[in-house]
């Protein structure tokens, strides 16, 4: 039943590529953009809605499932899928982005990452192998590896040491997977099988410290690539010269995935560069927050302008709260603290970053993607911005 | 386009009825229970999947859309079928409620009510006729008149001068009413022509009272009549006493509406005495507390005995939730604090309550009613229950 991992580029256009993943649970028409379920819900919205978006992958995070309710109580419930209802890919971060900003007191040894948990201050230990077993148990299509990413601005002495590290990890998190693989270790529970395993690029924003984490991580051999160390406050100029610099070193036949970015921006910029995967928590969010973006740029709903504003957010628009609400009852809702505020922003941020990616694709397809990408960053580039200021 | 006031009784059953009631925005089929959103939204759910859980008619609350966004932005915004996105029947209550129960410092005087809102503290006047103009002006199906509901337990003498008071106010807020559809007080948006004005009963549990009460304000002479100050605290048996002994009092060719209630029990019990509308926040909030209705109960998700429970909350519900989560996943996002566990579990109580009305309905044509209603209240009679403790 289920497919091997496999991932074929159908199209190019300048670095831009267009291309197909297969996952044991379906197929990912990249470049895409994965909604972020991080405790295997997208908040205030349902899977019949993300379904609907046209959704194809979802990311959900290890850490939080870890801790609650448990990697353990998902494989038992046959693993993420069937316990969160969601039955397409689903990919598992590492959780080590969110042991360092969000466990209190994480102290890292070679070994792994000792931390007590931000609910309840319990002591945990995450090694490259215990998150290997985690994500195993929770059957994500995609398990990230466990990687060490030093918080912005990084000295060169404390970039160089999380990449080299990571690297280590990276040796030790692939031997953990293939012993999994082989039947090494039927203690842990694998409820998917075919789960791909990729690696991740560190190395902050010292190039010749990216090249030898590309090196190092290819060496290793690991299904595919991710850029990860990126949009944790570095100028968003450093960003793109890092991806741009380091995503045409990564295998051609794999999907390059960029973790954690960004701005609508980000995706059509890394895209240029030779992206195919993304993640954020920005569109949910930023919609939770009032912030909708739209192809005229974004809109905070909750400024006194939009009180008797009866447009809809985004009149070009086709999600499923632009064909029914105005400005102004969104503005009503979310300055009354509604819960519903919450889901009709999100589906219309998801739409706007879903139906990006399909336009990024379309793009490409037709070789068109520079006229797109011109287009798009007339309204969203933050780089033209900054130089207008 | 807007049909007149009309209600038919198609069947009955006893003192049950079958009725089809024509509102300006659609019809509903009777006995009917309507889903409350207070501020113009059903807290978490979007009008897709009211429409999808077969809601024919809302709620909405005067006092709070009154204070914010008020309703003269409505009325520019076209009423609040325009406004909501909500293209069926709204009834708008009367706000007599609210502003007992939320308002600080409500002053009753024979002209009406001085308040502070509990927004901003700003003082605030409502009158029998203000509530009119106001629900004019917000366009909804059905406009309750403002009523003065004492709070429980009240002495007779109080209950007294509350009935009284509202027999007053019902001649001044019908007075008003006609005015405005004869286009006396053009001043007055009217954006929804053909709106209808329910009478409220009041008179506490004092069954002479609430005699008198039936009497002025049938003689007033509304489009119907709903039963107002119950659901306050009393006890349920006295309830039950007070409607089975008012509603069979009220035209037997209007509808009759219960305010407030209730439990499920509630609706069953009340439909066995003739009434065919009901609101009530029950199904909503006690959702976003945890608690499903299923027909073998209620159920507090948040109970750790779920923890590992991957049964959908009820095996025979044919609702969205039913379908694709389990108790399990469920309780998770519950105690995760997730925001789509209050829409998947007020999806799932609104299901319940609207299936329960189609379960009545489908009874009393077929005169099966009070089969139906011994099985449903061999589950959930709070009667039973105390009557086994």
């Amino acid at each position: 039943m289920s497919e091997p991992f496999r991932f074929e580029v159908v199209a190019r256009d300048g670095q831009a590529r267009r291309g197909r993943l297969s996952l044991p649970h379906g197929i990912v028409e990249t470049p895409a953009f994965m909604p972020v379920g991080t405790r295997g819900a997208v908040k205030g919205v349902t899977v019949e809605q993300l379904q609907d978006l046209g959704a194809e992958i979802l990311l959900a995070n290890t850490y939080h499932l870890h801790l609650r309710p448990g990697a353990d109580l998902i494989a038992r419930a046959g693993g993420l899928h069937r316990f969160t209802g969601w039955p397409s890919p689903i990919l598992t971060d590492s959780g080590g982005y969110q042991v360092f900003s969000l466990a209190s007191r994480a102290k890292v040894t070679e070994d792994g990452v000792v931390f007590r948990s931000h609910l309840d201050g319990q002591s945990h230990t995450l090694t490259p192998e215990s998150v290997v077993d985690i994500q195993a148990r929770l059957g994500s299509d995609v398990a990230m590896m466990f990687d060490q990413c030093p918080s912005w601005p990084a000295t060169r002495e404390a970039a160089e040491a999380a990449m080299s590290r990571t690297l280590r990890w990276a040796r030790r998190a692939r031997d953990r997977h293939q012993a999994l693989e082989s039947g090494a270790a039927p203690e842990v529970a694998r409820p998917a099988p075919g789960q791909a395993q990729f690696g991740i690029v560190q190395g902050g924003t010292f190039k010749d410290l990216r090249d030898l984490s590309v090196q190092g991580t290819v060496a290793v051999g690991f299904d595919a690539y991710a850029i990860g160390g990126l949009s944790v406050g570095e100028p968003v100029e450093t960003m793109y010269d890092v991806v741009g610099h380091t995503a045409p070193q990564l295998p051609e036949d794999r999907p390059r995935y960029l973790m954690g970015t960004g701005m609508p921006d980000d995706l059509v910029e890394s895209v240029a560069r030779g992206i195919d995967l993304f993640d954020c928590v920005l569109p949910t969010r930023n919609a939770r927050n009032g912030q909708l973006f739209t192809r005229h740029g974004p809109l905070n709903i909750k400024n006194a302008r939009y009180a008797e504003d009866h447009r809809p957010p985004d009149a070009e628009c086709t999600c499923p709260t632009c064909r029914r609400y105005s400005r102004a009852y969104l503005r009503h809702l979310f300055v009354s603290g509604e819960l519903t505020a919450a889901t009709l922003n999100t589906l219309h941020n998801l739409h706007f970053y879903l139906d990006t990616m399909r336009g990024i694709r379309k793009a490409i397809e037709f070789g068109t993607f520079d006229t797109f990408q011109r287009a798009f960053l007339e309204t969203y580039s933050r780089r033209q911005i900054s130089s207008l200021e």
